[in-house]
């Protein structure tokens, strides 16, 4: 049996004419020859409205009720999915995350799926029917609606992809697939038509944001290929896919940026072992999400620490630092609310060299200062000044010729 | 267990501010010892503002996912209530009608209850969590969602409180009880305190659109104690009971009308076994409502027929008795859109002569003119000139003592 995922956003999905424009690439699908689950989120605007009637009676609130009130935004576009394409003469059904069933763990508001049903589907393909399942929403152990958080419809589809073992999982979105880097930024950035998955998942967390990272790191683990394309146009989009499958990679595939990027230089700490546990210890317990780290080099036995975080929890890490300020030891702190993070990524730089010299160069020829470097395996990243930020991505976008031809 | 079944209709939860009002009506029965099940409406405008987005796509719908669709609204008042009440310190959660589980037969869009499972939700009283249950909504026998048709949530609190063996039923609306007639009509009119379920049941055909009809035959059958009375007061409300629990009825407790009627005559039928079944019969299969019939006196085997329906169905009644001319076989066809229905309703009638009589000197005092008499045992009911209709309704509510003490 040949099956098809297609997940519609929510901006895809936005009002009755745009479901009605969905209906039609999925009819077109379904002509093909396909075994279609569609996979819808709410309408865009639906979920921020039922999120500000929750917040809006408690802030501290229970997330068992909270997902049922806002799971019920995807009840409402699956059952106008169904109803668009069965009036396109396309038989199909909804399916709610209890019905299907999709079974999550009981972390409400941000589940993980543990199994999905597929027999019941699968049962109604054989007898022509496609089926139209509710995005972001599951069901827990005790039979409660768990919501997977926000963006959990990509999780929803790759998961549900991976369980029927369909042949694709095609993302539509309100873009035509993944570029280089972001065509607001480079307006020379070029789509690009295969990408792998590792590559995917460092643009993703990186700052591209077509892809929810979790969905991406569903479809590695399951090869689930993906399609990220546009719901408003039929141009081919863009292949997430096992590098197996990409020919010959480019060196560098993408330039990705993070623009709210904090720094924290922990000055004259003890260079001792231990110290490392003493600062990040208690900002992971505070759910400080820690991205880059770096220790200088160090001077009888004293040493600086250098962490980023996300402007966002920036204030959150210097509360938990200073209150931890006996622990560590540190005699200064400095504090840097004014950067930005660059990264190159490809797939590629596993048996190429010189990739991050030659990011260093084109940087410095711009006169850009590095404050921090931190590489991987396929990927260099460097924070800069925020106000440096576009040039360096443009920089590196000539650099590494990913102009479009 | 002492459990009271409270139902909020949708202008009584239309915003976050009236479900805390609500709430807080909860909390002060669950702190008079009570453990309750809270049964709620969608917020006002949202279950219109659903049908439309359904109706939208086609106007015939697959009624399983209008369902899905349109059961979404209780869904969200659920969820709000269950954190509302929590805010209050009231421990509560919501239930969805496959939770429940209520079971309903397949009639997608009107479906009728076959049966509740009562079990889970009284172990969660038994620990202390009250339940609010999302009205208007049940499971077919395929696990999809079935709604109850329009005004369903009385239905549904009617049922659950039948299934829980509880001692009451509170049906909270935006009036504050049933009055011997509109108040709009007569200023004087008076709120009853207590009403048998079968002069309910005439009042609410007859046109009195407090409670839903299906809900007050359910509370009939199962003998379940229903109190009408306002979300936005404090006042009790009036009882809806059995006729054994009045001390004394009045001969006369309301008066009821019904403004939008229409009058179909066939002159010169056959007066002969199977005429009535020759006109009845199509309409019948039409889903037509034929209300009140009259056969004049026979003359040489020819007869008049004369039979009301409301005048929402007068056109297709209409053009079911044209079809049916040839069966029927009748001569000539008069029709009149302009008549009112009233209609005098008492249990004390069984008991007492003469109400009749008493009904027409007073409507001939006014010159207002009878076309069509009906009777019942506790009612009846006149056909008018629709103009007549205000002072046919004030004439009679004075004529029968029913004006405010």
């Amino acid at each position: 049996m040949s099956i098809l995922v297609m997940k519609f956003g929510g901006t895809s999905v936005a009002d009755p004419e745009r479901i009605l424009n969905a209906a039609h690439k999925v009819k077109r699908e379904v002509d093909a020859g396909w075994h279609v689950a569609v996979v819808v989120s709410a309408m865009s605007g639906e979920t921020n409205r039922l999120v500000e009637l929750v917040r809006g009676i408690s802030p501290l609130y229970d997330a068992r009720e909270y997902d049922a009130v806002v799971a019920s935004g995807e009840q409402v576009t699956s059952g106008l999915m169904a109803l668009t394409l069965q009036s396109l003469g396309v038989p199909a059904r909804s399916w709610q995350g209890w019905q299907i069933a999709m079974k999550t763990d009981a972390t409400h508001g941000a589940a993980r799926i543990d199994s999905i049903d597929t027999e019941p589907m699968l049962a109604k393909f054989d007898e022509g029917l496609h089926a139209v399942c509710a995005g972001f929403q599951g069901i827990s152990p005790e039979d409660r609606i768990a919501t997977l958080g926000r963006g959990g419809s990509d999780t929803s589809a790759v998961a549900l992809a991976a369980a029927l073992k369909a042949d694709r999982c095609d993302i539509y979105t309100d873009v035509d697939g993944v570029y280089t880097t972001d065509p607001r930024v480079v307006p020379e950035a070029r789509k690009i038509e295969k990408i792998a998955f590792e590559e995917m998942l460092e643009l993703a967390s990186q700052g591209a944001k077509v892809l929810q990272t979790r969905s991406v790191e569903l479809a590695m683990r399951y090869n689930v290929p993906l399609q990220v394309r546009s719901s408003f146009s039929d141009e081919p989009g863009t292949i997430v896919c096992d590098e197996d499958e990409i020919m010959e990679s480019d060196i560098v595939t993408g330039v990705a940026f993070s623009r709210d990027e904090a720094k924290i230089t922990l000055q004259d700490v003890d260079d001792s072992p231990g110290v490392a546990a003493a600062i990040f210890g208690p900002l992971a317990d505070a759910a400080v999400n820690v991205d880059m780290i770096v220790q200088n080099i160090s001077d009888e036995n004293r040493t600086d620490m250098t962490f980023t975080v996300h402007l966002d929890q920036f204030d959150r890490a210097l509360a938990t630092i200073e209150a931890a300020k006996d622990q560590i030891g540190y005699k200064g702190l400095v504090a840097d609310k004014d950067v930005a993070k660059v990264s190159v990524v490809g797939i590629g730089m596993r048996s190429h060299t010189g990739v991050a010299q030659r990011m260093f160069a084109a940087l410095a020829e711009d006169n850009v200062n590095i404050q921090v470097i931190t590489t991987s395996e396929i990927k260099v990243s460097v924070l800069i000044q925020r106000r440096y930020m576009e040039l360096a991505v443009r920089s590196l976008h000539t650099a590494f010729g990913l102009e479009a031809a």
